[in-house]
């Protein structure tokens, strides 16, 4: 039988005795020069030089590889947000889908942060490229069915409905995966919708968390967690005590710590009170933590090691 | 000056007499035999086949050129779901960036149909990507700066609010880009949370069409419309007439016309009285048309042609 992704996180959470998720958003400017340059030498099989969006693709997987070699015997995932790599195109993309690859042969498991939405029919075909597998050329003797970005989870958008999100439920079911529903997000505005209040006194987000709990309720593992996970920001902790109270078997993937101004303090009423049902996100106070250490790039690594050490003993201080 | 999307749409719609969107939504199995064919014969530089992925990503590339000659002197805009290429990973994003080009090439506006929603620093990224240009290597002679999907306009989802939004309208805004912010969404379910009744008794879909309309408050064109525009399902006549009342300024893209069940009668409360102010999406009621008509799959374009021609009738019957 297919292990709960509910279970697999957990399993993960307490082998490496942290919480902690680092986000993978790289940033080409912020990348160090080294790794640019090497790069932009490149040569394909023709001998000619790369295109810059394929230079600047393989500049991220090298950069990618570095954070992961840094980080994976501490951390239990990591989490890719998607927008940093269709910057770059198709070869973002690959860029993309070689970084999940190398995060699970280094043991962790990975989060697509694609806030992917769409109708049933439309959500299926996300579904199946981000979770399960997709079969093409059936009616060849050529048919082949295979993972495509091959992640262990996809954070997802609820705006359109439990249609919307029944295809990623149902796929991720088949495969041992999970999804992480925005409930109440970590930006400034995230009130504009999710803040407003509906007839019966309740807020838009308090709503969208029962519904995310609802949606969950046939999916819980062996740990009492289900692996219809929810997004709440670290920047809102009045928000998230309640959503906890709401969401008892629903893993909270919190943003918002560290450079979007979260702390320990205001992350602890993500978690219940077992210590577990949140992971907590950091991404540029992880992987430009050399910059705010006062490195230079080329230290970016060590930086990223030590960033997540301080980070894992900050946690301690209220779990 | 850069012209405002919404008027380049208004132009094109006046230009080809109809208000249709076609959208490129290939499915693999649906495309003809001799088009996958020929697409697992072609081998690379090397000699060898393509792999799975690019032989499926080239059949799209094909298929679709072959509804774009068909109909690229009939209608004003096309749109291509981004879930049925990214099913194919990065060869399927290429084919995607192919098939926007190309429409392009055929003098076709594109919307870009992704639904891409995040924080502010991300959306960014996002919008970039998009709609404008990404600078790569700036801190080298390389340095480029390029359009990477270059569509002239892009689905985006509102649960994030402004601050998620505002990139997307800048962006759009420099490169005289548009944006359709999804409203009310035609799938059975959208009920859930933008049907939701608020404490002054108005639904979730309304208090979105009021924030959306003043989003393009300060973006509206010679023609009187804003290049930030609304995704209004054509399944939801009622829901339509209420948003066209509170939305004046702001151009419907209306999915739901045929395979999803709606007709010309109920697409037609999304118009505004000078007969302007939506576009009707139909997919598969034009691109899979040869199902519809009984002809083989090689068809397809005789048929989509048929079709457009058609659906075009349909809709002048209440317009």
């Amino acid at each position: 039988m297919t292990k709960n992704f509910a279970d697999k996180l957990i399993e993960a959470v307490r082998k490496k005795g942290n919480p902690i998720c680092v986000g993978l958003d790289p940033r080409l400017d912020k990348i160090p020069e080294s790794i640019k340059q090497k790069a932009l030498m490149l040569r394909n099989k023709d001998g000619e030089h790369l295109s810059p969006m394929a230079a600047a693709a393989e500049a991220v997987i090298e950069f990618n590889k570095g954070i992961i070699d840094a980080v994976h015997d501490l951390v239990p995932v990591v989490k890719p947000q998607i927008a940093f790599y269709e910057i770059f195109g198709a070869d973002g993309v690959r860029a993309y889908v070689e970084t999940l690859k190398y995060a699970k042969k280094k043991g962790l498991l990975t989060i697509a942060d694609a806030k992917r939405n769409d109708i049933g029919s439309t959500a299926e075909a996300y579904a199946q490229a981000f979770l399960g597998e997709v079969s093409i050329f059936e009616d060849f003797d050529d048919e082949v069915v295979m993972p495509v970005f091959e992640a262990d989870s996809l954070t997802i958008n609820p705006y359109l409905g439990w249609d919307g999100i029944k295809p990623f439920v149902e796929e991720a079911g088949k495969y041992g995966k999970g999804v992480f529903v925005l409930v109440k997000t970590s930006n400034k505005s995230s009130g504009d919708l999710q803040d407003l209040e509906m007839k019966d006194g309740k807020a838009l987000y308090e709503i969208v968390g029962h519904l995310v709990e609802s949606w969950g309720a046939d999916e819980v593992g062996e740990n009492g967690y289900s692996f219809v996970g929810a997004v709440v920001g670290a920047t809102y902790p009045e928000q998230a005590k309640k959503l906890r109270e709401v969401m008892p078997r629903t893993i909270f993937l919190v943003p918002g710590y560290g450079a979007q101004g979260g702390g320990a303090a205001d992350v602890k009423p993500c978690f219940n009170k077992d210590g577990l049902g949140a992971i907590v996100n950091n991404s540029r106070g992880i992987i430009f933590a050399y910059e705010k250490q006062g490195l230079m790039a080329d230290a970016y690594t060590e930086a990223a090691r030590t960033a997540v050490i301080e980070m894992k003993k900050d946690l301690e201080g209220v779990l």
